[in-house]
């Protein structure tokens, strides 16, 4: 009963928080149409909804088939079920949202931006970016706990793999696996599509899996999560089937101690730059910086991509109860490639990574 | 050697019709940004492109984690690896898209709008919604094939599950089989998440699987699909797990008896809205017609939801070669659910069941 009671309260804390906002954006409502920004303002989980608020109420209006399910679910706001368009509800004198009203125009079409404009012609329509970013990737305990229990399942399912991987499973009967532990062991579904990508498949950094054999004598990527309570968790472990090269063997070092270096780079105060700076500085010292082609890590929740990115395009510091990934890849062209990746999280003076799955290199 | 060739002269004939249509519409130049369109109009199968049709060219702009992937897919457009941002590629005197561009305004947020009139004000920015949805709907033998091959693969899993329907099962075993068999039979991955929806959840028609146990004497709805070659599946089947009860077999006689009418019904020529009322009459006359909350049934393709719908929004008659869901589904709240889905392909005169999982009520 009192964790209910804590959970209402910081539920009305997060509409509070867009309210303050209000007040100084100088417009009169915001109107949230982005169903994850939704889920973590509201609790609402369904597949339809839009949310307004404005300095006195919050609305979700959503349809018929979560007549029930609004009521288990939301917090913090009214509970609309529209019964013909939500434009005609919205025109309903019952609601006042005042002049001015603030759109999600990164996370809305362009056409139903023209039909509310149309619809609702007395308002002046504002377009904002990024309305609730600011928030979302700042975690609260119970987030972080929930991204836990992902991360618990994803290292559970990685134990799993290991005695399957052998030269007779193609890449799918691996991913295969994947898909079926992760539900198994209590996900609500996969965060993404499982990547497993062996040998030359693997210095592709968005291989899919293919009915190939797991090639012998080379390196196999493994990139999974799942979603725990609506929160996502991201991994990647490379891991070696048989004996590999002197090679493959000093890459997947070099990429071992550039992650480590990252995860103790990444703390509160430091840029997602700066921490991207510093370990493609170190594997452009090992020569291998010219294969590291992607973004050093991003932030995840209840998206498994989302902000902050760790990127030379983030300027800004990670702020305490940032959730990240750090995941440096090397990418030989034709041959193989090696990333590995945990999730963590950023403290005042240190990063706590999430994963226990090993990262010493497995030779199976 | 020869089906290539036809693959490939089909593919231009997509980027043709896209001509035609531009000739018509008094735009110089498409911009299209939707990933399915774009998969259908040149088989790119990554997550970031544009492709621009003007009179003369067809080009796809990708970046460069796509360099080895448009050789090996991209047919009719000229591939472009984009080295900064987008908009600084088609600023490039290179490019001559005319005045007019017309862009899909359902597709692209309103801000990537905003982007392109800031970047590129020389341009008259037309808003266009729908635009290969006329010629997406219309399948190719080919895509029918891929869809055929599917279908085959959800049939193999169905009998895979029926064995493991007991009461000691959750909800969610059933699901992870669902995902584990698609991938093992050869799937690319699911066409949505399965849902398995057990006695009361059943009566939720977007019922999510849960720890549950499948109720003994009651209904389970399973409604699942995979994608192969980038085509999706969708079916849905409704067992009984023990002895049900005779309104439960009434349900169900009369979903079936339903479903069947809805496929006889299904036709070139005969309206969306006609199909679903003539299924929607019929059950009303059985007394179940107010827990038929759903349209009758959806296209399928590249995606899982597409056009022509069953349901009285849609006045067009049905075409030749579409290919459409057909699932009638009565929700008796708080007791049991019945749904029961195939996917047709819509010829002259007749309609064409493409599953082959037994329709008759199955008792475990």
């Amino acid at each position: 009963m009192a964790l209910e009671e804590t959970q209402t309260a910081l539920e009305n804390q997060r509409i509070h928080m867009l309210k303050e906002k209000l007040f100084q954006s100088g417009v009169d409502a915001f109107f949230i149409s982005d169903l994850y920004d939704i889920r973590w303002l509201t609790k609402f989980s369904g597949s339809s909804a839009t949310v307004v608020i404005t300095k006195q109420h919050a609305w979700l209006f959503t349809d018929f088939r979560y007549e029930e399910q609004v009521k288990r679910e939301v917090q913090g706001a009214t509970p609309v079920i529209v019964k013909n368009t939500l434009e005609e509800e919205l025109k309903s004198p019952t609601y006042n949202f005042g002049a001015k009203i603030g759109f999600q125009a990164d996370k809305l079409s362009y056409s139903t931006v023209q039909t509310y404009k149309e619809q609702m012609p007395n308002h002046e329509w504002i377009p904002l970016t990024a309305l609730c970013d600011e928030f979302v990737m700042i975690k609260e305990p119970a987030e972080i706990e929930s991204m836990r229990k992902a991360v618990e399942i994803s290292d559970k399912v990685f134990d799993k793999l290991l005695p399957l991987i052998t030269p007779s499973a193609t890449e799918l009967d691996i991913a295969a696996e994947i898909s079926y532990w992760n539900k198994k062991f209590g996900a609500d579904k996969d965060s993404f599509d499982p990547i497993v990508a062996s040998g030359p498949n693997g210095a592709l950094p968005h291989a899919r899996p293919s009915y190939q054999k797991l090639q012998p004598n080379n390196l196999i990527v493994i990139d999974m999560g799942c979603v725990f309570n609506g929160y996502a968790s991201d991994q990647t472990r490379t891991v070696a089937l048989g004996k590999i090269s002197n090679e493959a063997k000093s890459v997947y070092n070099a990429v071992l101690e550039s992650q480590l270096l990252g995860i103790e780079t990444a703390q509160a105060g430091i840029s997602g730059k700066d921490v991207d700076e510093k370990v493609r500085t170190f594997l452009d010292e090992k020569g291998y910086g010219k294969y590291f082609g992607h973004a050093l890590g991003h932030g995840v929740g209840l998206q498994v991509h989302e902000k902050p990115v760790l990127s030379k395009r983030n300027e800004k510091p990670l702020m305490p109860m940032n959730v990240v990934t750090v995941e440096p890849g090397v990418y030989i062209p034709g041959k193989f490639g090696v990333r590995i990746e945990d999730m963590v999280v950023i403290h005042e003076g240190y990063s706590e990574p999430l994963q226990k799955s090993p990262k010493k290199l497995i030779e199976l």
